[in-house]
């Protein structure tokens, strides 16, 4: 049982929660046995209309079969 | 007037204010002259039902008596 | 078009988006073209009647004119 | 020739060299031309019935082919 | 509108930015929607008959579909 | 349920491993509930007629009842 | 034999050198065997009347008997 | 004599000694007494027609008069 | 009530204190309601006579007025 | 009595532990009074044969005469 | 066969790589079986005449004979 | 003119200031042309009789010569 961690940048309007709930919804649509999400940075986009919450994350899975390149 | 540090990780199915809010709770139990607090580290636990979002703190407090083990 | 970065505190008795609003607001009163924020550090005042969350924030902008000291 | 890096987690109840070589056995399956690791992270699981020696590593390798998403 | 972030190691005998664009256009071959890069690492290999700059950096790119593992 | 994290620093004249097992053994004799560990530092004392592995970690465990100073 | 290290804050209005002194002073009256200290952040207080220097260390110490939670 | 230092991103299509270049002539134009630089972040945007090389600097300077806002 | 920080290094023939006494009087003279200090780096100048102390500090005030470029 | 600290990066088939005695085997035989080690980096070498362990490390000893260039 | 690295810092008026060729050229003068080098900072000197471009590197290195003071 | 930095620790039973004057003044007895000096550990030894302070520096210099193993 070997993990393996990749990294990924959600967005919301609302609040940061939101912006890693984005990433990790659209990470369990392809990836089984999601485990755990670190926090690595919060920023906010300022040059658009309205202002954007934003959150990279490490999310930590499972691996079920070989490691794709 | 010396102040010490612990380490504690708060819980909550809701937002990360809430995590840090639940160990604060917990600490003002037993603890006087709480300080202030620094967010060392936000995860979120994704192997339960329901997400949890969790924060590492740092808890600054004010010395009543001796510096306990 | 170079950019500069200041670091600004907000305070939020709510939440640590309101923080970083309240930050950016001030910002926004004389500043023009704000590109986007990075959070730096959160943090949690204990010592008042409320609780207070704080976010230190690098808030980058388009220099319009002249650097200033 | 490029390179490219990923992050895994290998697992040994015997020592943090073993639960390296897990994780790289794994990647070994599936990609070629490992170049080497480096040991980014160590800790031990202890909620289980045995001690499970745990090492977050970078691999790199060289790609063959394009870079997949 | 989620990003994800990989890490490449690109190589030139001229100079550090045509390492970076070395490793850049790798990923253009099978990655659309490249964002920007960030220069995580610099270095020079000094063991071949010739010195060999490399750059190790983060892509950001947006994901068109699923996550790959 | 809220954890706590305190610093151990423990030795061995074997291994890093054996460093890492004299710390949690003597942390389980009082602490309950023990969850994991992360290895923060590793050294090695020469000034002694036998080299000593030490390990510097992080003891992360479910605080039973209050907090103490 | 076992360290343990804890986090303290020592303030003077004299120099550094009597912050550090004024937190060991203290740790000293309730542990015994204190073996070193590092100094993590150093501060100044501003908004009193007089200046107030403030270290944050690091005290390393024996451990006589459990570890305390 | 005091020093201040301040944060400017310059940007530029050549290398990432023009873009250092760019943020340093900008600074020099409102600024006496610069003194160094010192490179924080390398980035490359990807996002228009052309890649541009984007360098964070910290520039020093002597503060002639007072410190502004 | 939005606070701002800005970096100096102060300097001085005599002690670390000095150093930063020197760069907060400087402060003092144009900026109002200055709250604490960071210390970020202590260097020593050796090319001169004398050895010169140095210490780069972070100064956080609150802002009365707008923000300035 | 001021300490000097040097750079070396030792090796094994075996070990974290050997490779680490490895380094400061060789640091014996031309340095006396060394002190103590501290463990800056681990790897491990793939691209041959067998793998192999690597550990940077610093180590501290007692400056017998001169500082050496 | 064990490893040293040092620190060197290299000065070009051209460019970064220039800055870093400066300062490997001076230790192939010397040392023998330079392995490769790391950037570590870099910087630019602007109080003299011409832009000054700075590279702090370590440089690593086979070791021939012993390990020197 | 190439500069070489290297490591020392230096003590005192004073202060933080004579503990690199302690290091510096060895350093002094062979080596010309130093430079500066960043401080980049302070410590405080508590196991003997006397407190002693401790600083580890990084020390740059202009090589004269050759570049020593």
């Amino acid at each position: 049982m070997v993990f393996k961690k990749i990294r990924l940048i959600g967005r919301s309007n609302e609040s940061f929660e939101n912006a890693v709930d984005d990433a990790v919804d659209r990470a369990e649509e392809t990836l089984d046995n999601l485990m755990w999400v670190s926090v690595e940075n919060q920023s906010v986009e300022l040059a658009r209309a309205e202002r954007e919450y934003q959150v990279e994350i490490e999310v930590a899975f499972e691996l079920d079969e070989g490691v794709g390149e």
